[in-house]
């Protein structure tokens, strides 16, 4: 197909497909003559997995060509899926901290390091299997460096219940990717279940948190009437 | 105390102090004569909710003010819980969408009413009991529109089994209420748990999923060598 056609079917603009080319994230065509190129379905699928990363996933080009280079490699579904976890944006605390609202520091390096330790713990204790890469690592430490800050300290003890659940709801995950083998088709479906999901599990937490309140309430109510 | 204990004490710093007293956020002190005004702990204890809400939960001064105006009317527990929990910062995918990236639209008004009909599925399902006022609602909603206009639909029964882990995860979140009988302390720890741990919560879930990774294509490695 022509670029038009290739446009029209992916629904990216072809300025769009253009600058992914320029970019290397988009293979060429294969050239007809000097001024034809034709594409196939491998380019509709690269596109979609394009698109995925850089807008759903909210990737730079920069990131989404390592990501594109490490699925091109000849990685296996594990392999493929670990490339793409650990280039999504990890979680953070969307807080207003550090918005010029005074002087409050941020965490010192002793919270820092018991926040580490408690994480190392948590792993051990769940058995988890994490590779020494993973963005999540030091990100759940800060996390928890900053619960230490505001005085609330969560042991690897106290995690171990959430962690517990957190087990559970990954099974649900990746019974999600079973029958996928494609390589692409995988990475995109990765990038949909971590970033377009995960919006869907908070959002549930939270209906279930005013749930659990009417509850507790019920119950209570209840009590002082009989 | 006066104003400068008051900022020692609170580390919020005299400019600011004085910036929420006129924005009405925090009450007067007590005035002792024309130039000296007394603060007490009452006053400290307003200012590290004020400070919660602002910078933790990112909230905006009117939006703090409405939920401060709520803890002060005489609420219980359960109600002042609902409001808080109402005002902060409903979960959304954090896309690039939208930002000038090409013409594909957003999602269509079908799509939105048969995920709107889906959450009310789930909702009465579950047998969760949810206000018509929450912003839970509709943001599910629109979550779950955005994975069907890519060809990812979900149905209430999908869901169930994530509603189930986040009932119990939930049921862990409200233990930590316990014995905080304070509306403001109460207020200020609803924040902390929706705000700061949330990241704590999705984080975990990451390294779970990594974790189940491992464990696939383990028990996959080992079937192929037998």
């Amino acid at each position: 197909m022509r670029i038009s056609e290739l446009s029209r079917r992916s629904g990216v603009p072809v300025a769009t497909i253009k600058y992914y080319r320029r970019e290397g994230l988009l293979p060429e065509g294969r050239a007809l003559n000097p001024t034809t190129v034709e594409y196939d379905e491998e380019h509709i699928e690269r596109l979609r997995l394009i698109r995925s990363l850089i807008q759903l996933g909210g990737l730079s080009v920069a990131r989404t060509r390592e990501v594109l280079e490490a699925v091109d490699r000849p990685l296996d579904a594990f392999e493929t899926l670990g490339v793409v976890h650990h280039a999504l944006p990890v979680p953070s605390a969307e807080t207003n901290e550090g918005k010029g609202e005074g002087p409050e520091g941020g965490v010192d390096e002793a919270a820092s390091c018991g926040a580490a330790a408690r994480v190392e713990a948590l792993i051990e204790n769940m058995g988890w299997q994490i590779s020494d890469a993973s963005p999540h690592r030091p990100a759940l430490a800060r996390s928890l460096a900053e619960l230490s800050r505001i005085g609330t300290d969560f042991t690897a003890d106290d995690l171990a219940p959430y962690a517990r659940l957190a087990t559970a709801t990954a099974d649900l995950d990746f019974a999600q990717f079973e029958g996928i083998e494609d390589r692409i088709a995988l990475a995109e479906r990765a990038v949909v279940l971590t970033v377009l999901f995960e919006p869907v599990v908070r959002l549930l937490r939270r209906l279930a948190q005013e749930d659990a309140n009417h509850r507790r309430h019920d119950r209570r109510a209840c009590g002082r009437e009989e």
